[in-house]
């Protein structure tokens, strides 16, 4: 008879230090010796994904990537070895595994390739065995038989992927945090843990920057429905599980998330016809910028303006192309503010519940703060505010919808 | 047409920072210009092996082998990965490999594995695109899928197999010294740097403790009869090559050895019959100490001592194993004595010429030296010394036979 499989990840501070990589085993053994079989992912250990940049760097500040993704896998290897020498310690058998040897077959870009397929032949005999499993996060191998990694958030599609492959009854996240809240705690102060959320609310999260999880990992989740939970690696309250919605009765909203990584950018006087879109956003896509929220304003004089959003931190490679290509776009003017910052209300219960978009309105305009821009989604809606209002229209909204409660 | 190939294999010293890399990697990249193959094998850099043993120990005293092991082959992989960065940074392709995408086949023995089979399609593929081929030295994987490593001069013994698989022109070793020489120049201060060196003799001399080379990469150098070249990875100097013996004259001794790493165990008083040289040194061998030297004295009242070397490093647990089997063993006594060295000549020239051995002897003799113990094969006389004598012994030997001339 088949036991329960948990596959649990660790991040990078989890396993900093001797004391962590203890607390951690200690944690994993004892699912293990509930009889539960157990697959263990790890990140490197601390700052030495830095460390080891900084080495590349150092000698080449263009590093092929192919040959930084070769340096970089030593870190998780690091991590697991550790862990597999831990749970020794601890008269536990375990076995620690790299991206070879499980093997983990990813797509070839380097620096940022996607999980393909994962042979679970090796594990699923060492877990026969009755080992732990170590497997290195982050990290894969390509069809050319060479390191590929995930790019950010890659350890979680790690460990996310491995519960998809191996059936595991569910997948848990440990990080610094102890769940999903319905507001960034540090801004504010009645946020709540949340016991439970759907796929697709912790999906516009992620997206919007509540920064729990990235999304691939999410993604992954929800495809193959497999139960997420997220939880801290300090102590051990219940954490948030994400799953497919179950609640009869759900709440309106789960949570309200800001991203201040935001500039806005206005094009002005811009021909009114067809095709001005497509040249203004194909530009921006050839210099990498993902473009967030539009809008375009009614054509007036056969002029019109294109107002969008993009990550601040990619405001200067857009600003440039665009300042480069005004002419030829035939518009007059760029307008550009990075002092502004989304905020956001996600929950699946919207869909069938008309009003929460306006009660969100009336609630920011009762706090007098101006809104700019709106986009919405079937259960979410984001406003874009000056980045000063950020945090009172946070507090403001989640009083608003009650979510202390 | 083929290509000429060389192996050059770099120590840790000669990678342990930016400056020293990219000495390396020019120093292989005019082989490379000047049209040869290059393959590089590297060990992982400075004290790096050293900080991961740390790092285990730290973790588990007792670390698993096979996850010392997947600790362990991370040093030489952030080596190579480095250095194809480096390579980069001079316009010049090339590729790092660790054992498993070479690959390496070892036997399953973690921590001191051997080379069985190196498959050469993938390196052969690089190379033909003309890229320089860096690979990961002291590192395996065996029929488990499971990363080994070759235990003590395991880069050397990396270069030297895949020099004999690649069908190298010759395999240079980079050291901190610039070639082999007639005695150690610390001591010795006529010793002169040899040319030329046959495997034989090197073989003893590794042995005896000269310490350039590992005697397993010059065993596997030997039966694939790759020329092997000892030379320095600070200064551009010729070094020593070590090949078959073309000389037809001849030096009658190459040099002399000396190596203080040595006991002296007499056990005293064995009962004079079969078996009594068996059951002791199966006890030693039981305590895995390897014995140089062995001397047995002509049996007198029945009884008979014996009396043999091993390495200082291994005398604890010779000496322990030995107390408690002394009643079982019908012995009386133990004499240990660790204040003695061998100092061995070595030349492949003696086999034809009578009268080395005497010569040295004769010259310990006018130098008032003591010899204790004496052993001798085809092209090597080895004497055991009271250890205070060494430097006075081989400075005595080295002007006798003209070794610095």
């Amino acid at each position: 008879m088949r036991r329960r499989l948990i596959v649990k990840k660790f991040g990078g501070t989890s396993v900093q230090d001797k004391e962590r990589i203890f607390r951690v085993a200690e944690r994993c053994a004892a699912d293990y010796r509930d009889g539960a079989d157990v697959v263990v992912v790890l990140s490197a250990m601390g700052k030495q994904t830095d460390v080891l940049i900084d080495m590349a760097h150092d000698i080449n500040p263009h590093p092929p990537k192919r040959e930084l993704d070769m340096l970089l896998v030593t870190g998780e290897q690091i991590s697991v070895a550790l862990m597999g020498m831990a749970f020794s310690a601890l008269g536990i058998p375990a076995v620690s595994l790299n991206a070879f040897q499980v093997a983990m077959h990813t797509t070839s870009v380097y620096g940022n390739a996607r999980v393909k397929r994962i042979d679970t032949e090796r594990i699923q005999h060492e877990l026969e065995n009755r080992k732990i499993v170590v497997v290195t996060g982050f990290q894969g191998m390509n069809k050319y038989d060479d390191f590929t990694t995930l790019g950010r958030g890659g350890s979680d599609t790690t460990a996310v992927a491995l519960a998809a492959a191996l059936r595991a009854e569910k997948c848990e996240i440990f990080t610094d945090v102890d769940g999903v809240y319905t507001a960034d705690p540090r801004i504010v102060k009645k946020a709540r843990k949340l016991k439970e959320i759907t796929y697709g609310e912790m999906l516009d999260l992620a997206t919007l920057g509540a920064g729990v999880l990235h999304n691939r990992s999410v993604e992954l989740a929800k495809k193959y429905n497999i139960p997420l939970i997220v939880r801290s690696s300090l102590n051990d309250s219940e954490g948030t599980t994400i799953k497919e919605d179950t609640r009869v009765e759900g709440m309106l909203v789960s949570g309200v998330a800001a991203d201040k990584n935001t500039t806005r950018i206005s094009v002005i006087g811009l021909e009114d016809r067809p095709g001005t879109a497509f040249k203004l956003f194909d530009l921006v896509a050839k210099a990498h910028v993902n473009v967030d929220m539009i809008l375009q304003s009614i054509g007036r004089d056969g002029t019109k303006d294109i107002t969008f959003t993009i990550p601040e931190d990619t405001e200067d490679e857009c600003v440039a192309i665009l300042k480069e290509n005004l002419k030829r776009l035939r518009a007059h003017d760029l307008d550009v503010n990075h002092d502004v910052a989304k905020v956001s209300i996600v929950g699946a219960g919207m869909m069938s519940a008309p009003g929460v978009a306006a009660k969100m309105f009336e609630c920011l305009y009762n706090a007098d703060i101006n809104i700019n821009m709106i986009s919405t989604s079937e259960i979410r809606v984001t406003v874009l505010i000056d980045e000063k209002d950020t945090e009172r229209a946070m507090n403001a909204i989640h009083d608003a919808f009650g979510l202390d409660e």
